[in-house]
């Protein structure tokens, strides 16, 4: 951390903040300038007892800025970790030199439309079956999702296709009920901070997929997944779903695809992209899903449905089954040629 | 709804858009322009029957563009409800014609710690206390609150001073624990989109005090307001506590106060504004807290502690009870001369 | 600056860092913690070779972050200049202890349309007038202004009624055409980074009403001060238009009223606030008025229109000439009572 | 457009609403809902007229909200001009089935700097060569570039490694200037809606380089376009170089890839990315610029330098020679792959 003085701070204000720092146990190093002073503290002290500092110095008379120097996730970050994490689930790998695609409907509408989903993704080499139970809806009049009739056809379904499952969980006291039906937890971008359901999550072991919120800053994700890591769940995939857009009206988010190269850089957990959310239109799925991949992701999250017109939810932006198999064809070709082992 | 269609668009595929809206029992209005065709259908659709209608359209062929004409609340209109609510807690009147002042500290760090600040800002005026017993933090590594040792401190202050009391829930499953200590329900902006908590503060009953999210849209708020007041609550309060700014590096949010008069304008809740958390730093809470009133907020909330060199959150933006009694001070002068009456 | 070196910097690459800045003439501190070691450059250094070092260690093998620690403007800043500018145009002191009014409409239409909106807003007690002669307009189709007839049209009425003048130029060629005819030149938010005509209005000595581009940073904001600054003209007025908003359907923009403490506390510049342009919606525009006041603003400009109905350029956000009086009203009162004075 | 009303509008003041549209010449067409009456009106109105009207109407008593239906852009659009455009200069074609990368230094900062950068780029199989002669700088402390003689040296390297060129131009009275010594005129994002600059640019007939503006609405960015197609000029090129970003700490924009399909559906203009602005940091380039390929590009513009630790200005986003020649053979290894035709 690194204090910058006013211009006109006094030799008094400037030794009120020394003796400050001292009594918390640490040693400053004062950098005068030409002009003002500045004052250093080493980067290794608690988040917390950093946060709490800085907003004692930020009130503090003579004081100008106060310039945090260093990340504040550890656990997430490459630095701390450097082999990166791959996270198996049944005969699935998630992370490093393979490329998975999660692919289904938005919702669980039936067992019917949801078996038919699941078979044809499935064969076109999909390996994880993506499907809604509980479904988190903006109005209180939106459908809602089958709940526990959608958790039990998911499983279902995955057991009969031998697919891996991945649902949403909603709240941290419904973990335990979602953990028993499926095998990959979601945690969606509007409940990137819900702290409660993150530490349930962890604690529950199972691999959890975190959504970036709409708005939420690299720190902000990765100190989301650090809460998952801090229980002990090393099984952490993070996915850039969209941000929110400088122009609603074409697209409903904007893909942040720079964010994958950044989190690779930052973090040894696996990156998924879902084209999907982060563009809301079906024909805009197929390139940014291509785009995600030449731009290192681990994998796309793709919404498909057997019949799009008469989806419950989020039709607009599912594929239909011709569609997605013309992506399914263009990515491993593509995958091919990068060099990227499908699934 | 209104569908434009391309330029383009054949005379079959008109008809089809036409058949289409006929068989989900509505009456489609075709309006024939010089270039092209719009076609009309009624706002009378369910918002999901609607949401569901749009997508389909969105993806037939010779659609150019789906566009909404109506609000997607009701419940929270203001033309659907044209008495504006007033919800009473106790001897405290929140709408309408009131100006009521929520201060406090950011967490409840003690009996001592917390009594003082009731102690301080009862003697100003204020009528309703603030205090974090479970505190949202971004880093796990950041002091949690005291959580139900926290509530405890927070009821027997409440009941010692008589001041009305408020604080933060997190999650659906904790809010019958928070409700037995709290008169309000206070749901953060990271919550605001925790649809399992708003449909659990709805059914509680009880006052619920709701943070707009950093990104969320006016529809989105009023639409996450409409979940508390479909399960029967009325006793719902809007909060505008900043967006996401464009420029984090001197303000941590951005105070929207045009939401008040838009919110105000379409709908009958009562609106408070929180300018500690919209704008991050001390010495911004004084402006903003005025410029609220004269903008026409119901109220404020605002950050203060007894020593915020000390606070364990939040301490850049708490006030110092100095500082607070002076905003009290201006706030009850300006109160008093727009004709708003107090608490 | 600040480089903070990673944790597994070797020695060699913390002395190359040492050894490059000393080359640039500078003498680094270094900082070493307990996991990593920081390196401080004294924050005496030009901007321009501040951005050049800063590039070149961002890019150095071993360097993890760099953070600036100093603001980048100067001239503008409240640490250089103590005394807060008043920027006198004839009988007119903009500054200080001062309220200003700026009226009119948006564009100006014809002599009888300006001269009526002049008596009218004169009426009301507003010393400078507003009208766009030269309109920036998003479609080449819109209607683009009077050109130089309107300036004559804005020159004739300020001489018959007394009133201060103001109009928008949009580039460096057309500031003496405009300065002839003009008593206050603007730079719309649109420009805000033009800088040939910022060089160009700066070497003009007029008086120069700068607006803050729709998504500039405070820093941006103020660094395009500086450039009229630089060039000797110390009459700038700061003005905060809106920023982008998070939500475009019920505001065009989002007035960052909390921009008026923050301009006010760092820089000695007068800070005007346009609530027409910041919401787009006449029936917002008193509200916020009021609110800038209270926030600490020297002024406010405000477009009314005789007719607005009939405006050849931004109706909906025009007051008619009963709502603008009624809004002087208001203003006159409340400034009354916060102890400013008007014009 | 479409007209929707509030609930309680009495049959007088939809009256008055049909009465108004009318007297502009057009025919309404009334849509009676269960609970609320909508207005269409043709989309057929002028852009003006459409802006004046939608502000009268949208303050009219009884009206709840106005919409338009159709696209404000059309010599711009897909619709009008069906057949995509191809800029041809020189020998090099811009546009459908050809990958054209653009690629030089920030800065021409000497004849030997921008020789050396010519040769180097040129070995890689680039055609067209970009340096900065005139350099819009947020500081007027940074460095401006070499002006005139950054011209000169452009024309003379460009004649003697017979490259197309490219260089910015900052405002209209400079076209001429530029336009004598540069192949084709780059529009910089802080100058989208410079219109001046726009209109004179439009009038030279040179093939111009346009890119987005970081906050510019896809609507805004196609009228920007329209304005030089309105002079008869049909070279234009669109070019995408990152969104103001959610988070700042990793990359200076957010390249918003999406743009590119989204811009290639509704307009027959060729889209070029820019991912060394839209990340702002040289080892993202790579990723960026292949995802822009897959997502339907018609090039990129990346920046080099010889020595980027030596630069004069962006030293933090230029590759060196060796990363641009390794990006140059994934790119021409990739559009291989995906059939597409380099330069």
């Amino acid at each position: 951390m690194i204090i910058v003085m006013q211009l006109e701070a006094t030799e008094a204000q400037i030794q009120e903040v020394v003796d400050l720092i001292r009594e918390n146990g640490l040693e400053p190093l004062v950098l005068p300038g030409e002009d003002r002073v500045a004052i250093g503290i080493p980067a290794t002290l608690s988040s917390d007892k950093r946060a709490t500092l800085e907003a004692v110095l930020i009130n503090h008379e003579g004081v100008s800025k106060v310039t945090q120097t260093s990340r504040p996730y550890k656990l997430a970050s490459l630095e701390f970790q450097r082999k990166r994490t791959e996270v198996k689930v049944k005969n699935v790998t998630i992370g490093q030199g393979h490329f998975v695609v999660m692919a289904g409907p938005c919702s669980v509408e039936s067992y019917e439309q949801f078996r038919l989903a699941a078979d044809m993704v499935k064969a076109t080499g999909v390996t994880v079956l993506r499907g809604g139970a509980f479904k988190p809806r903006t109005s209180p009049y939106a459908f809602q999702g089958l709940q526990l009739e959608g958790l039990k056809i998911i499983q279902q379904v995955g057991i009969e296709t031998g697919l891996v499952t991945i649902s949403e969980v909603m709240s941290g006291d419904m973990v335990p009920l979602v953990a028993e039906y499926v095998d990959i937890l979601q945690i969606g971008a509007r409940s990137m901070q819900n702290f409660p359901l993150l530490i349930e999550a962890g604690k529950s072991g199972k691999p959890v997929f975190l959504k970036r919120g709409p708005s939420s800053s690299i720190d902000e994700f990765l100190l989301a997944a650090e809460y998952l890591l801090a229980q002990g769940n090393p099984n952490v995939i993070l996915c850039e779903r969209g941000v929110l857009p400088i122009d609603k009206s074409y697209t409903r988010n904007t893909l942040d695809l720079s964010a994958i190269p950044v989190l690779k850089e930052h973090s040894h957990l696996p990156v998924i992209a879902d084209p999907s959310h982060g563009t809301g239109v079906a024909k805009y799925v197929a390139p940014m899903a291509k785009a995600a991949l030449v731009a290192g992701a681990d994998g796309i999250m793709v919404e498909m449905h057997p019949f799009p017109k008469h989806a419950l939810s989020d039709g607009a932006q599912a594929l239909t089954p011709d569609q997605f198999a013309q992506l399914m064809s263009e990515i491993k070709n593509l995958a091919g040629h990068v060099g990227v082992k499908m699934g």
